[in-house]
Order: structure tokens, then sequence, then C-alpha cells
């Protein structure tokens, strides 16, 4: 009920342009379970469409027989469940293109909300954040494979979330976990209301 | 420096005993990113051990020249901050076996904490789970792969968390993500001291 007096919460996975082990921008291959996972994750909190982005033909094509696969082929019957995850799943070719399509679906531009390992400038906490997309507002999140988001790409974002800090200052969880942690905290039902 | 006051935090990811598609009792086979990303989770939140539970001898090689990859092989020079996270990973064929090797390093028995996708008896919610962990109580979080923990590894629970709800209905998330998400419950920081 909540969600129909929200906007259109989205997610997209970007492979291109992202940072490489020297913070050189470079583009990664897609990962099989970074599919799956972030679709499985997106489907339980409610996301409305997961957005592979990657420029390269070759990538696009095998991420099209993997959606394939899932929503009409063996897999769809194999494993329903996993059918209505990978009905969420979409391929672009390149962050605009993701804007374009949110635009034309619904009349307006998604705020662009990045998210890091490290700390960035125009940060918005995780409560404040849940505040700003319970007033209707449409909302990109978008994540980075390899070592991160391009800095071309975190400048065009509307707000940043705050790093996962954990409890021993390592900063490396899998881009699979981290989409899991922000979805559980932006949507997830606050632990602190249970008893 | 919270850590010293506390127990011994501990995960077990079982391979067997776990549930099949038809609720059948099953041995699940180890999957690569399961070590990786629950690893890099595990270190992030400050876990102690993280043990990979599976009483196959392939399966146990094959996880042992992983382990031994990354803690002392080429991926420990190629990738350093996988190596620290690595450093956590132990092996094991039983969860019996894995108690025992807290007990002996220890002096007494974890709490055994189980997790699963359905409601089960013995619920603690997160927050009193956060505060019986607290009290300095070592403390095993016991992980099931493929449909989850057989009911006998269940039974042996002194208490269980809650399903992670989401906002859908939809409960078939990864273990690879639902461990983030329980280890950020337990272990983040809360998001709503934030400002």
């Amino acid at each position: 009920m909540e969600q129909q007096q929200q906007g259109e919460i989205n997610i997209a996975l970007i492979h291109h342009p992202v940072l490489g082990r020297n913070n050189e921008t470079i583009g990664s291959a897609v990962t099989n379970l970074d599919i799956h996972d972030i679709a499985r994750t997106a489907k339980t909190y409610g996301i409305h469409n997961y957005y592979i982005v990657t420029p390269y033909n070759d990538q696009q094509q095998l991420v099209g027989e993997i959606i394939d696969h899932w929503q009409n082929g063996h897999g769809s019957t194999y494993n329903p469940a996993r059918r209505e995850a990978f009905e969420l799943v979409r391929m672009a070719g390149s962050l605009e293109e993701v804007v374009e399509s949110i635009r034309q679906r619904r009349g307006q531009d998604p705020a662009l909300v990045t998210t890091s390992a490290f700390d960035q400038e125009k940060t918005l906490s995780y409560s404040n954040s849940r505040k700003r997309m319970a007033t209707g507002e449409s909302t990109l999140l978008i994540f980075g494979t390899a070592h991160g988001l391009a800095s071309e790409v975190v400048a065009k974002a509307d707000y940043t979330l705050p790093a996962i800090i954990g409890r021993t200052g390592y900063n490396h969880l899998s881009v699979r976990a981290a989409v899991a942690i922000i979805c559980d905290r932006l949507f997830g039902e606050s632990i602190d209301q249970e008893e």
C-alpha cells in the first residue's frame, strides 16, 4: 500500500564507466550472480526496475540470454520464484539511457542517488533519504561494479548515500552485499520498532 | 573497542543437512561466491570466524584450495583486501565440529542462533538479539544454503532471528544477501542515530 503513494524506485548497476585497481576508468564484465542476487533483493524490497548497464554488445547479448532464460526459458518454469525476480531486470547501454527510459515512463527525471565505499560530497543520511523518498520522488539508486563509480557518474548525483561503515574500517563489501544492506536500510522494516 | 567487551561472534554456513526443493534433507555444493561475499561481509562487521560447513571430502578439498589461494597463494598478493577477509574463513565437517572448536577456544559453548526465511519458534527480535550479544555471550550465527536449514539444525537453536520481510512478501533472498542484511541489523551503526 505504501508503494502506491511513492515514486518509482529503480536500481542501476553500472559496468562502465567504473574505477579500476589504480583509479583509472574502465569497463567491467557482467557477473552472473550480480544479476540474480540483486534481482532477488530488489524484488524483496519492492524496487520497480533493476537496470544492468553496459555499453558492450557482447555483454548485452550475454545478459539478454540470461534474462530470457529466467523470464521465458527453462529457468522460468524450473524456478518460478527466480522468474518473479527477473521480471524486474532491464538492460541499458548507459546511465543516460536509463534516465531517458524513466523520463519517458514517468514524465520526469528521477533523483540520481549514488553509492560509494568512501565519503562523498552531497551526502544525505539514510533516515533523511527514507524521508525524501517517502515524499513520492522517483529515485534511481546507482551502484558501481569493480572499484566503484567513476567520478563523472558521482558528479551527476543529486545526492549520495553514506558509505557503509561496519565495525572494522574494512570497506570492501561485494556490490551484492552493499545493495542488500542499502535496500534494507532504506526500505526494510525498522528493527527498533520491533519487540 | 566495543569488540573487546564482547563475546566471540562466529558465522557458520551449512551445506548439510539443509532442505531441498521438496523439503527433503539434502547436502548442497559449496558456491565460490558464498565464501568470498560472506567473508567480506564478516570482515566488515567484525565477525571473528566464518565456518564453511560441509561433510563431503571433495568439497572440503575444493574449499581448502580456494582458502589457500587467497590466504597464501597468488590471490593473497594480487588482492590483499581479499586476503584479510579470507583470514576469517575456516572449514568444518559438521555443526558439532564448529561448536567443539569454539568450546575448545573459549571454554564454553556459544549460543546457537539460527536464521530462516520463515517464522520459527523461539524467535528473538533483532534489537533484543543486539542486547543479548552486548552482554558478552559468544554467539554462532547459523545460515543454511539451498532451501534453508534442516529442522534438526533449527531444533538445536537457543533462539532464532526473525525472517527478513522486506515489502512484498517475496522471501527468496540469496544467502549472501541475507547474511549482509542480518550482520548490518545486528552489528551496523544505527541509521536512526545519524543526522
